[in-house]
């Protein structure tokens, strides 16, 4: 990893439009910025090694490491222990990256080609192999006494994980997925490793299992509703501080919390203009997004998802409140969450 | 798994004309096939699950998961806590397969359709990497006093496993593959597993630490051994008495250890003759089979090969030899050896 990308996730946040960065949480991306700058991932054979290196040095948030070293530190001033596990996280997460990215066919990823498009499907598959392998090497130098409790925590997380993915998968060829199967998919895909790099910290920092639960809790509840304010953003955002050109998920039809709602709720005459844009194949771009937008606000799923979306977050904080530590080291995980849900004070 | 398959390893192994089986040999198999019947790989999703449950429930020889429990046998009386270990050795050699499968583009695996054939692509890639988090779960078992050393020595393997199916993808591009070069990727890609599986029963079945090591030493030169009689049989096996049809790597241009001996030793008009027959596109199998089985012959490479086999097995031979346990038991383990190597007494 080049010492280019030290301090990198904090300009990600920064370019993000945040513009502070809580202090425990600047810490901590700090801490994981460092370390993974010391980890050395190329040797030969460097078919199956730079891929790794070019991957983890791609950038990214470091959003779950970091979760795992402040979650440690909410109970033991000894964060030292979590720092490899932590990277072992994050090594995890960009493998599904990875894997993924072979499954969708995509070519970009943070901006730069996807593995398979630089190198070739072959790589990707064995690279991705070789950091999963990585990150339990990584997971396993939890100290001995939390490794199996970890172990578990995280190969259960990676097995939903994957779960996810399949019912992503098997969501595309489906047309009567129902909103209750969109959410348990968004929970296994996304939120629960956000929860499990919350409870592995915890463990690690040596916090009683209601405490380690709840931290999961919070991370699942916070990582749904993040997923939901993504599928909002694509449609509703403003393009002047979104990153991405607006109507993306519209344009390819896909599967997100508004359109599953809308396939369920429209009736008559709506439901009809909502099926022949599914199925147009020649269209201005904009004019879909515009009519399926309309559509949306018509049916009041703007409303609905962001009432959804704020129902978790709040669950969230009941949650994380519950965990017996000073009320004020909470603050900062629930400013993480507010940083991620881009809520600003 | 279903029940049929118990005792389906002893059929393979009387199907290859090993008309006796040792009795330990006998009695590992039997532990691990029943502990594999015991094991439920099906749950929602299918589309993730029921790929695992057709490759472990597609046989396979279970020589690997019978050696951690023979080698934790040597031991301790106590092989029970080495059974989930070692059907974690088993799941992660059957990942191996079933990705390299889709690397390699192979239609059929033990006579039935590979995973991304009767599947798709994207599962294969999938239900492989779930596997591959299964395995750890079930090394993850390991008792905790050996936890830590049994990890290690897995994840080292994996990745050595993962590099030498990247050499072994890098040689197809190549023609400079020297003799050394072929040793150390069949050493990664197929020996390194042996070992490991030797290895980790050791541990598990708390043995010094030099024991375990020269365990380790024993099945990568068997398994050495093994790849090169394989090398072997392909060109010059009794047709009757072999499974495959003779000569496939020949057709194939296959990098085998002949292949590549031939192609530093040969000279002048045998040297020209074999790069004919490399670069022919047209042609009768059975001529370019007899041709190439005839420059091998010439160049003594039959005899050649037979004799660096044989030095890696008696290599193995002294190295478990140097083992402090009864010599007895240890002859357990060497006619297993003898069993791979249909060394027939």
């Amino acid at each position: 990893i080049s010492t280019s990308l030290l301090f990198q996730s904090h300009i990600i946040f920064l370019s993000l439009g945040l513009k502070w960065l809580n202090m425990k949480f600047s810490e901590a991306l700090y801490t994981i910025d460092s370390a993974l700058l010391n980890e050395k991932f190329v040797k030969a054979p460097e078919g199956l090694y730079e891929p790794i290196d070019y991957t983890l040095g791609n950038g990214g948030k470091r959003i779950r490491p970091s979760l795992v070293i402040m979650a440690c530190d909410l109970f033991s001033g000894e964060i030292v222990d979590a720092i490899k596990p932590a990277l072992g996280i994050e090594i995890f997460h960009n493998f599904t990256l990875l894997h993924d990215d072979i499954m969708d066919n995509a070519p970009i990823r943070r901006g730069k080609p996807t593995v398979q498009t630089k190198w070739n499907d072959n790589t990707a598959i064995l690279s991705g192999d070789a950091m999963l392998i990585k990150a339990y090497q990584y997971i396993a130098t939890t100290p001995a006494e939390y490794l199996e409790q970890v172990l578990d925590v995280f190969s259960r997380t990676g097995l939903l994980v994957c779960e996810g993915q399949q019912y992503d998968m098997d969501f595309e060829c489906r047309n009567d997925v129902s909103v209750a199967e969109y959410m348990k998919m968004i929970e296994l895909k996304t939120a629960v490793l956000l929860g499990a790099a919350l409870k592995i910290g915890a463990i690690i920092g040596g916090a009683k299992r209601s405490d380690a639960l709840n931290l999961y809790r919070f991370g699942t509840d916070i990582g749904l509703a993040f997923q939901l304010q993504d599928d909002l953003l694509d449609v509703f955002a403003n393009q002047s501080e979104f990153g991405k050109k607006i109507g993306g998920d519209i344009v390819s039809n896909k599967k997100t919390f508004l359109l599953i709602h809308a396939l369920e709720k429209a009736e008559g005459t709506t439901k009809a203009e909502l099926n022949r844009w599914l199925a147009a194949t020649e269209y201005e771009p904009a004019e879909k997004i515009a009519a399926i937008t309309g559509i949306y606000t018509d049916l009041g799923l703007d409303s609905l998802s962001r009432e959804v979306m704020n129902g978790y977050y709040q669950h969230a904080i009941e949650t994380i409140r519950k965990i017996c530590v000073e009320p004020e080291s909470i603050n900062d995980l629930i400013e993480v969450a507010d940083l991620l849900m881009a809520r600003t004070k």
